[in-house]
């Protein structure tokens, strides 16, 4: 089955088992469960039906397909696929109001409609509902020391979750962030997710310990790679391909790979002198792609995208699998590698 | 064992068991972790080491008396106990932002010190803990179809926590707020986790599911005793006492059972009068104590409470324990009904 094939499948399953997860248990919580389904991109803001972009649901396909690429039954992982969805919007949820950005997915964030305190208990619902939603493994007649495995797995991701935004959060105040630093918060903040669908899928496939550990490396590396581009296009993206505009990254002073290299080289200096102001208009823009340019910021941040694809390619090799299995995830890491938004 | 022999042993275990739980793994998470320690009570907003009141530990404690009470020996539930206690400092961290409460026991709340954004992180990560800790039960060795039994009941309690602040936080706009809408906010936000403490612990003891039942609800009517004597201390309580100033629960306009229960009775449209002005002052407490007196809701918020303790009495009673084995966990009971604070 190649990509195409396994989306068309895939994709209602994941939509169904999300809507399924996320449903109202009873009417007086109706408009709890709705902000959820806003969020998720099934309902308006008056919480009637009318779909908008609701994400890719990129990390609940990984687990899936990697599930049946070790020759599992994509359906066993289904319960753990939606569950690290609902915990993906979990992290937007809170991510929104952290980071103070007023949009998602070209539509009004959760806490820009229904302020911050029912934002963040929306988001508190979705971690919990994540958590519930992967015990329902059970159902799909996993035995429950297996459970078990994935529910550790799972709580250390959402622990390490954590860490990668304090991470993030901290450089804000910080000149000195070093590469190490930096790929520490990614890999909380976004590569042990991607690890983890790979990791549960390849899991509940049934696949021994090693194999397991080689699908999580391969995901932790592509979400590395999946982090890095975005950096990239968060300064040199296409403004009408990844509906942020472009440059979003320097006026908000992000602390992104290429800004944080650049810190760090000889253009160090001048660049911080920009940093260093309390707030940046379009007319900062300039000057700081041009300190980027000259130490080759782009070059290095593409090169760092690479060698994780490149790991993420020697991993997925390493799971001795033969080509057919691994056809619709090599797919999927090309189709992330090639994304322009 | 009594309650102040049993109190002597487990609370230093548990004080214990959360600074295991909460320790940092590294020294570039140090300062999240920092946050945790000082939401605990162990460190200053230095974060150096200056022990302040933590809370009183009395979920966790619940727990271990529980397991105790039936016939199990408390240590097994100490990572359950555990769990608890962090789960309900989450809860704390959140609501002193959803509520723009400045303080926590009498010191600067979180988000007041380290602002919003990393306060709900700090909020998100004691939530994921809380979960990782709950999974250490298997080190205690308990079987994991058991743990996954716990688990489940510990991700229904998280479910009910949101349901609850949510309903909470929609009450503020609203006048028409029931006795039966305000128990079932009730329930949720506080009485399912004083419900759940109880049930670990029996569960823990393994304790035949009759009886494990029997104890959750025990726990939570006690719950709902304890909230509704929360309740009547934000109202009418010794500012001395509680540490908060009296009357605070009327100034901020908070729909607790005696102005839900005042609304809903003759003198309701006087008090909606008050109560839809945009904010309270000082000299709008006497009128509105003025009308709670008028319709008696300071009686009948107690009968309520006492009805509460009474149908937790017949729970434990149901359990068919004998008075020895019950001891602990009914002077724990008595003091929760005798608090001033």
């Amino acid at each position: 089955m190649n990509l195409q094939e396994a989306m068309a499948i895939y994709l209602p399953l994941i939509e169904n088992g999300l809507r399924r997860a996320l449903a109202s248990p009873r009417p007086t919580v109706a408009q709890h469960h709705g902000m959820m389904h806003y969020h998720m991109g099934w309902v308006d803001e008056q919480l009637e039906a009318r779909p908008a972009a609701g994400g890719k649901r990129l990390r609940p396909l990984l687990c899936l397909l990697t599930c049946q690429a070790a020759g599992g039954d994509a359906l066993t992982a289904l319960p753990a696929a939606t569950a690290i969805e609902i915990l993906h919007n979990f992290s937007l949820a809170h991510d929104d109001i952290e980071d103070n950005s007023p949009t998602r997915r070209s539509r009004a964030a959760l806490w820009t409609l229904w302020g911050v305190p029912q934002a963040i208990n929306v988001g508190d619902a979705l971690f919990a509902i994540a958590h519930r939603t992967l015990a329902e493994t059970l159902q799909q007649g996993v035995a429950a020391k297996h459970v078990m495995q994935l529910t550790q797995a799972f709580d250390a991701t959402c622990v390490a979750l954590t860490e990668g935004q304090y991470l993030d959060m901290s450089f804000e105040q910080r000149m000195d962030v070093t590469v190490d630093e930096y790929v520490e918060m990614i890999a909380g903040k976004t590569a042990a997710l991607i690890g983890l669908s790979a990791q549960l899928g390849a899991s509940l496939a049934g696949a021994p310990d090693w194999m397991v550990l080689h699908f999580r490396e391969f995901g932790r590396h592509l979400g590395l790679a999946f982090q890095i581009e975005d950096d990239i296009l968060g300064i040199w993206g296409d403004e009408s391909a990844t509906g942020k505009s472009a440059s979003t990254d320097i006026l908000e002073k992000k602390k992104s790979l290429p800004v944080v290299y650049a810190l760090g080289s000889d253009a160090g200096p001048d660049l911080q002198a920009i940093y260093r102001r309390p707030a940046l208009t379009a007319q900062d823009i300039a000057p700081v792609l041009r300190l980027l340019d000259a130490v080759g910021a782009l070059g290095y941040a593409r090169r760092m995208a690479e060698e994780a694809h490149q790991s993420a390619q020697a991993e997925l090799a390493a799971t001795g699998l033969g080509e057919a299995a691994l056809t619709a995830v090599r797919e999927l890491a090309a189709m992330l590698r090639g994304r322009s938004s």
